[in-house]
C-alpha cells in the first residue's frame, strides 16, 4: 500500500518542479477517465484514394438528421450518389450528390430545426468561466464542446465540427448534404445549421483538398470531385478492421486540468499564459481506443 | 445631378427591402474607404511548382523582425537556405532552413522580443464591443486586427497571420524561420512570439500542403520539402509583374458596417444573427489593387 502513495507523491513533486503540459496530463489520465465512442455511433467515410475519414456522430444534439444518415447508410446512397463537390479555403469541405437529383430512400423525415438547438442544458454540462465572443456561455457535456444560451443549447462550429448541408429555407438540410469545418470557427452558423458530428481521424484528407475555383469553392468539373468508395458505421466493419476510438470523458478530473493547462500554458515554451481558451480551442482530447492503458 | 441623387435612393429601398450581407457592403464601399499596401511591405515568396504566396508585412507591430527580414531577403537568404519544412493539421505551416546550420547575413540584430507586444494602443485604434476568450480588448488599427491588455497590444494569431518561430528561450527568433497558422486561432501563441505580418494571396498554396508525419508536424524527408525559388518585396518586380492590393480602411465608415453585418448576419440564408464575432473571422477585408473602383 506504500508504494502507490510513493509514487503519487513523487507525481507531485514532478508537478512542483516543472509544470504539466496539457500532453502530460493526458498521458497521465487514468484508464477510467477515458470512454469509449461507440461503434454504431463513428462513421467511416471511405474517399477514392485508399483515405479513410472517421465520424462521430451525435445523436443526442441532433435526433432527426442522425436518423436520416443511419437510413441513408443503411440504403447505401453515399457510395451510390455522393461525393466531395466543395473545398472553401478556411471555411468547409463539403460532400453530396453533385445532380442534387438523386431520389432519397423511403424514411427520411421533413426536416425540422431540431439539430440547430435543443431546450436547457445537456446532462452533465460544465461550464467554462472563459468569455465568448458569441455572446453564449461555453462549456462541455458528454463528450461533446457546447454553447448556450436563451434556455437552448447547440453544439458550436468549430474545426472537424460535421454539418448539415441546406438550402435558403431553414428546414432543407436532411444529412444527404453533409460538411466539415476547415479553418477558424465560422461561429456565426450555430445556430443557423445542425451540427451532427465531429471528425474523429483522417481530417487532413479534408483540410488539404484542392481548394474548388467554383464559388464558394465548389469544383465546376467531375474531374475535381473526390469519390465516396463506402460509408458505413464502424459496428458494421469486420471486428479487426473497425476504427476504436476513446474521449476524455468531459465530467473527469483529468478533462478539467487538461482545460486549466491549455489555457494557462505553463511548460517551458510559453512566457505568458493567456487566461483563457477559446471553446474550439477545447474539443474533447480523442485517442485510438487500442492505447496503452493506465 | 439628379440622376445620382436617385440612384442612392433606389439603393436605399434596396437595402431596406433587402438588408446588405458582408459582400454587399464591400461591394459598394467607395473608393476612398480602400487603402493600398504599400509595395514595399509585400513580401512575395515563390514556392516550387509555380505556387505564389503574397504576404504583407507589419513593421509598426514588429519592427526588429520586420528589418531582419528586409535582410535577409536582401542578401538571397530564403532560396539559398530555406524550405517549406512543417505543415501541422489544424495549427501552422512553417518554413526555414532545414539544417539550422546556415549562416545569417550581417546585421541580423539579436532579438527582443519587442514584436510580442507594444506598449499603449496603436494609432487610430478602434475597440470592438465583442467579448474575447483570451481577456483581451479586441479591435483594428491601420489595416489590422489587433488585441490588447495590460496597457499593451498585439497581433492575434489567427489563420493567415505569419509568426516567427522560436527556440525555447524567447529571445531566439530572427525571422529566418516563418509560419503562417492554418486551422482555428491558435491564441495561446499570442505575446509569447511574434507576429510579423499577415498572408494576403496564396495562403491554400500553404494550407493544403501534406501535413508532414514527424513529431509537430515536420517533414521527415527532403523529399517532402518543398522549396522557396525566389523571395523578394513587390516593389523589387518589374511593375507589370507586381502583386498588388488594397484593403479596407480599419477606420472608414464601410469597415463599421461591415464588421456590424459579418457579426449580425441579416441576408438570406440566416435565420438568428450571432451578436457578436471573432477578431479572427474579422481579418480586414483585401481586394487586388486591379480591382474597378467606384
Amino acid at each position: 500500500m506504500m508504494r502507490p502513495l510513493l509514487l503519487a507523491a513523487a507525481a507531485l513533486l514532478l508537478i512542483a518542479a516543472a509544470p504539466p503540459s496539457p500532453a502530460d496530463i493526458l498521458a497521465s489520465a487514468p484508464a477510467a477517465d477515458w470512454a469509449d465512442i461507440p461503434a454504431t455511433d463513428l462513421l467511416v467515410m471511405d474517399l477514392a484514394g485508399n483515405r479513410r475519414v472517421v465520424i462521430q456522430l451525435a445523436p443526442a444534439f441532433a435526433p432527426t438528421h442522425v436518423a436520416n444518415i443511419r437510413t441513408l447508410v443503411a440504403d447505401g446512397w453515399f457510395p451510390r450518389h455522393a461525393a466531395i463537390v466543395r473545398a472553401q479555403e478556411n471555411y468547409v469541405v463539403q460532400w453530396g450528390d453533385p445532380t442534387a437529383k438523386a431520389p432519397l430512400p423511403a424514411g427520411i423525415a421533413a426536416q425540422p430545426a431540431d439539430g440547430y438547438e435543443r431546450p436547457g442544458l445537456p446532462p452533465g454540462f460544465r461550464a467554462l468561466p472563459f468569455a465568448d465572443a458569441y455572446g453564449a456561455r461555453i462549456g462541455h457535456a458528454g463528450g461533446w464542446p457546447v454553447a448556450s444560451d436563451d434556455g437552448k443549447h447547440w453544439l458550436p462550429h468549430c474545426p472537424t465540427m460535421v454539418g448539415v448541408g441546406r438550402d435558403m429555407p431553414p428546414d432543407t438540410g436532411t444529412g444527404a448534404e453533409l460538411y466539415a469545418v476547415i479553418g477558424h470557427g465560422p461561429r456565426h452558423l450555430d445556430r443557423n445549421i445542425a451540427l451532427v458530428g465531429r471528425v474523429v481521424q483522417g481530417m487532413d484528407h479534408l483540410s488539404t483538398l484542392p481548394r474548388g475555383t467554383g464559388e464558394i469553392g465548389f469544383y465546376t468539373s467531375a474531374a475535381e470531385r473526390v469519390g465516396i468508395t463506402a460509408m458505413r458505421f464502424a459496428a458494421d466493419l469486420p471486428a479487426a478492421e473497425r476504427p476504436a476510438f476513446q474521449l476524455l470523458r468531459t465530467d473527469a478530473a483529468s478533462f478539467a486540468l487538461w482545460v486549466d493547462a491549455r489555457a494557462n500554458r505553463r511548460d517551458g515554451f510559453f512566457i505568458r499564459p493567456s487566461g483563457g481558451a477559446d471553446i474550439c480551442n477545447l474539443l474533447p482530447p480523442l485517442r485510438p481506443a487500442g492505447q496503452a492503458r493506465k
